[in-house]
């Protein structure tokens, strides 16, 4: 396999885009890519789009060639990739394959989600989407309810208290305040958080990541065109990594257990050959808080039933242990859906350029960014290394 | 780029399938496809899988994980690959490119569409979805109408009568016949087609694909597991290509050329190192009689306003000059949307194994799958050899 780099990034900010159509976010997401990067949009010879729902919310499909032609490159290879909210986590592994693979030099991995306009359907509607219509959607569960099941499960378990967990949503708060891109740019207390209306006991409002509109663009490059970087522009891919689950908690054996994480990872760290203490930075997905903790424990940086514990003993802060969501994380950067698992990428690597302003972490040269699909139907792992 | 090869192929027949819901699609292709292949399903690493409308259709996405679970294999990678009618194209390109890569030896190439029960949106909903929204489906067009557009351009520009286009549909009626998978197993008469219901005029009923249920897969290997074949089972995928066009009718010069075949072509011979003359056989992508002229053209088979010649002359027959869609093509094989890239595959790699029964061409060594989406806006071309 070819070696891939990341030589271009950027991204709208999250937030309700009134103003903004689909295409008119995908447009803007890729041209501060490619101005980042400095290369042309004659270079770009493959695109790839993560998005789940812009059939059943803007009635728009074929979101491959509608980019190409509002971006002025039709001519090129176009496609929409789609596992639910891995959506931007898969379309990143297709373009790294792109690459890797010797056929393309230059990939844009995009992500794009418009939730605050909806069509026809809603947004929780178009959510569910991501477990099994005839086992789960048609009885009237939401996704909000079934990390609920994970977040009550998880407590009755382990004996932790809901104000441990509750934490996670302040952590990323208190970090979504330095990011230009958050859309919640304000700190909240603990307090907040838990007297904050109950969406599905136990999860508070102020516990869901909200919903939003954006779009993230990564610019992938082979090591041929790499070479005419300085050092400090590029981020080497060192892993990518999917795997799947069993689509529906009911058929799982242990449901505070996503699986999925511990094979992508399992597989992202052969891949890459390094080790979990090699690990500088993450950023994980946590559209709950319940998923942050969980996701701590099944990538290996605490035992089950004990992630929380990082997150109280300020182990996943900047200066901590393992510093973990940097940039805001789901609950206050946001999470449009498809276009999550880019915005995650671009996190890791504003971090590894060292451009985190005063989030910047000291020193990291190691960073993962993980994505979930569904309640973990699908979850991806990529890892980066700064030259 | 290493070596890819196709040694399995399996396919749901085209239909109304009441009884079977996606998943179980899904499953049987996959199930005939493994089967043939003689592989198991431990050796299966990821999965992609070409589908345009089950959002809109059945209310489902997240067709990786569905799919993993349901066929038992829950941990291999897999996504949904989108690009409206092309939808399986890009799925196959993108399961190339995994292999190709090194990163995976065994992938399954799948497409599946259900259309025949709608969920709120009717089919012809759906598929303008693959137009610009905004633009286009907003203004009440539909896929017939455009084509229509194209079609009644066409005759005007170069003088040519509707009999010798719609000609396109007779022939491929006559190779279904022959073809267990194909939804209309029977002949039909130049009259019969001409005096069948307009639709959009010039549109008959008879010169349109029809809405049905399928599934296809193919499993793509590498090198090292290929050596276990007999190279009588066994194809080589000696390019695959994918190109964008500007999305829209209105926005483009000529209406008459998709532009998206040229380029796409191009891209598959100077991959494929092989010229024109060599392409054995052809299944192009007729949803409509005027597309199968227009394909053989912008292929470079005819000169632009004569491939109607080749069907009037007999050349795309099975002992012409270049034999074409002699599996019943979309008209009557059947065009479940994002099946039909993997169903065209699947023509190519039966004939080219000498297994095409009735229909099998003498002596074909080469053979071409091309896979449109929307109106030109997406083309992918996928050429094959055999060992």
């Amino acid at each position: 396999m070819r070696r891939v780099y990341v030589c271009g990034i950027g991204a709208t900010p999250i937030g309700e885009h009134w103003e903004l159509s689909l295409r008119d976010l995908m447009v803007l997401a890729a041209k501060k890519a490619l101005e980042d990067s400095t290369l042309t949009k004659r270079d770009i010879e493959a695109v790839y789009i993560g998005n789940m729902s812009s059939g059943i919310l803007q009635g728009q499909e074929h979101l491959g060639s509608l980019f190409a032609t509002w971006f002025g490159i039709p001519g090129v290879s176009a496609q929409k990739c789609e596992a639910a909210c891995a959506s931007g986590g898969v379309a990143f592994h297709q373009a790294f394959l792109a690459v890797a693979s010797g056929m393309y030099d230059v990939v844009v991995a995009m992500g794009v989600e418009k939730m605050s306009d909806g069509n026809t359907y809603d947004v929780t509607s178009a959510l569910i989407m991501a477990d099994d219509q005839e086992y789960v959607a048609f009885t009237g569960s939401s996704f909000v309810g079934l990390n609920a099941l994970i977040y009550r499960r998880y407590m009755e378990k382990f004996n932790v208290k809901h104000e441990d967990i509750a934490m996670f949503a302040v952590h990323d708060h208190k970090y979504a305040v330095n990011n230009p891109l958050a859309q919640y740019r304000k700190a909240v207390t603990l307090e907040t958080v838990l007297n904050s209306p109950i969406v599905a006991d136990p999860l508070r409002l102020f516990e869901c990541a909200p919903i939003g509109d954006g779009a993230a663009a990564v610019i992938l490059c082979s090591e041929e065109v790499a070479k005419k970087y300085k050092s400090d522009r590029l981020v080497e891919v060192i892993a990518s990594s999917v795997a799947t689950d069993i689509l529906s908690l009911h058929n799982r054996k242990d449901i505070v257990t996503l699986n999925a994480t511990k094979l992508a990872m399992n597989k992202a760290l052969k891949m890459s050959k390094i080790d979990l203490k090699d690990i500088d930075i993450v950023e994980l997905h946590d559209a709950f808080t319940i998923l942050g903790v969980i996701h701590l424990e099944d990538m290996g940086f605490a035992e089950k039933g004990k992630g929380w514990m990082l997150v109280k003993d300020g182990e996943i802060e900047k200066d901590g242990k393992i510093p973990t969501n940097l940039m805001g994380g789901l609950k206050a950067r946001g999470h449009p859906v498809g276009a999550t698992g880019i915005y995650e990428v671009i996190d890791v690597v504003t971090q590894l350029r060292g451009e985190g302003g005063r989030n910047q972490v000291d020193d990291a040269e190691i960073g993962l960014a993980q994505n979930v699909g569904g309640v973990g139907g699908t979850v991806t792992i990529n890892l980066f290394r700064r030259l």
